[in-house]
């Protein structure tokens, strides 16, 4: 059996601790600054807060202080830092990580490089450490069905196979199904994106209900299927394997289906500007409005460089004008026809 | 404005009169033998009792008898026949309909031709009568949000572009949006091949009933990602453009939504045989079930010509044994991975 040591204890790194513990493994977790009380009231009771749930029996709790001694003799260490902890983690941690151990980020998003190009968490990380082996974990995945062991695909990502092999038998279980790519920068950018397109699609929802109670699926559809067909450019465009499509359409499914990127699109779909509708989510900034800048940041710049045409991504544009304009929803469906 | 004579009352048929009612056509809707009562009762009362809407004013009705009448002076005709009424179509009705008129043909699935290999219905059709220029829809678009004049985003395929644009110009409304190709066999293999995996990815709605109320996605997402990898194979492997996995994708999402597939997966995921399922659904053929057996046999076909693999398609052929040999659910999980 192993070590494996997770640093961060919010919803997603702590639902890792199911497969780990179910195999059998050490698992040790580590809250960052903002996770104090979740540890300390999981080392009570092992529930954890965020989670609703109670995490698997053996599962040890480490203060952020303590993280030297979580790392000691430690076989696989999992970043589980949201998108809002990368820099902290990049800046902050991984340099006291060993670099003869493979690090599995749970992170999902892009990075805009000083070119405004966009970067995976793995290619950020390793700029900073070259030595270390920074891999990723991409696909449709929520913690909380994680935590209750349904069947569910993903992928790992890392420029060594080996690697990537090691760490699935260590992860493997039979409802934690793992594929594996050295293609990371292609899974990463599939995956970020969706964030943004989820947003989109959930414009339809809010535009139905506008209408009345019963949530129609049309225009839903629609969006969907020009969401796969812009993504789809993105990832040509970006210069990655198209065929990772497939692990942003699941997550683009899984993620139009909870949470707050939902929330925020059918408020918008509903007639709030950008600005109420985050009044109403309370100020809290979502990762889907950060991918959504950064992505049409970055497609903004091949367009000035005449590398790409605005003609092939007119709902990302919308989204990004949504935010960024705070125009109201106005959906080109015109612009979608070939 | 135009004359439009639609073939066939049932629910899409008749929705395709709120398009052409809003653009000021002249709309006659031809009941087929199984119509009756439903051509009857509008007449009447403008009510439609299968779609349960009120249709457009002015639209006018006819029994299957004065079909030749409705015909007179048509600049289009719509084939409004569901898949069970193609045969029918082809034999009883095409002869009758004047050859310099298009048909765009409602019916969504594929036919296996003599040598097994799948033919979409223009196809079909056109070996019938190759004077007549046949054309169809597909993505998308549920009858009723159609008439409920929701947003909808679909794609008219057919030989010739002068008559797709003059259909487009017939038929397009500011909700009614309309991409048009040439490439019919692909369109239509990838929004028949929707059905089968519609029924797919309802397994999964099952497998989570089973379990609790709650419905979770992370299952759904695994196989809605497998579809859309499996789909591709299949476009591939039978010629065609996998492009056209747009329309799939957003009409494999409306359809895992609503009506009867989702049904029959779910109850299949929750431990029902098919034989067992289709009891609980009063024995009503569906089209997901026809058009899974014929991708079934014409892969099965391909894998024993040794042109392809089964390992490609572990999703399609696991919900083929389903429904032909009853074994009970049990994904293949394993057999996704790479």
């Amino acid at each position: 059996m192993s070590i494996i040591t997770v640093i961060g204890s919010g919803v997603m790194g702590s639902a890792m601790s199911f497969p780990a513990r179910d195999n059998g493994h050490t698992v040790r977790l580590v809250g960052t600054m903002l996770d104090r009380e979740i540890i300390e009231h999981a080392r009570k009771t092992g529930y954890h807060l965020n989670l609703n749930r109670t995490l698997p029996e053996g599962v040890e709790y480490y203060q952020l202080e303590e993280l030297d001694d979580a790392l000691i003799g430690a076989d696989l260490i999992i970043g589980g830092v949201s998108s809002f902890g990368v820099e902290w983690f990049g800046n902050e941690i991984i340099h006291r990580l060993p670099k003869d151990i493979p690090v599995l980020s749970v992170t999902k998003g892009m990075y805009n490089d000083p070119n405004g190009a966009l970067t995976s968490y793995p290619k950020y990380y390793s700029s900073i450490s070259p030595e270390h082996d920074f891999c990723a974990i991409g696909g449709p995945c929520t913690s909380y069905e994680l935590a209750d062991t349904d069947h569910t695909c993903i992928c790992f990502c890392g420029n060594n196979m080996d690697s990537l092999l090691s760490m699935r038998s260590l992860l493997e279980t039979s409802y934690y199904n793992i594929e594996l790519t050295t293609d990371i920068e292609g899974l990463e950018c599939a995956v970020a994106l969706k964030n943004a397109y989820a947003l989109a699609v959930s414009l339809a929802v809010g535009l139905s209900l506008k209408e009345g109670d019963i949530l129609h699926y049309n225009s839903q559809a629609a969006l969907f299927g020009q969401s796969i067909r812009e993504m789809r450019k993105l990832l040509t465009l970006f210069g990655f394997c198209d065929e990772n499509i497939i692990y942003g359409a699941g997550d683009l499914y899984v993620t139009v289906f909870g949470g707050r990127t939902r929330k925020l699109g059918t408020l918008l779909g509903m007639g709030h500007s950008f600005d109420s509708a985050m009044q109403e989510l309370s100020g809290i900034t979502l990762e889907s409005v950060v991918i959504t800048k950064r992505v049409g940041e970055a497609v903004l710049a091949y367009i000035d460089a005449g590398k790409a045409s605005k003609e092939d991504f007119p709902l990302l544009l919308h989204i990004y004008e949504i935010i960024t304009t705070n125009i109201k929803v106005d959906i080109p469906w015109k612009d979608f026809l070939k």
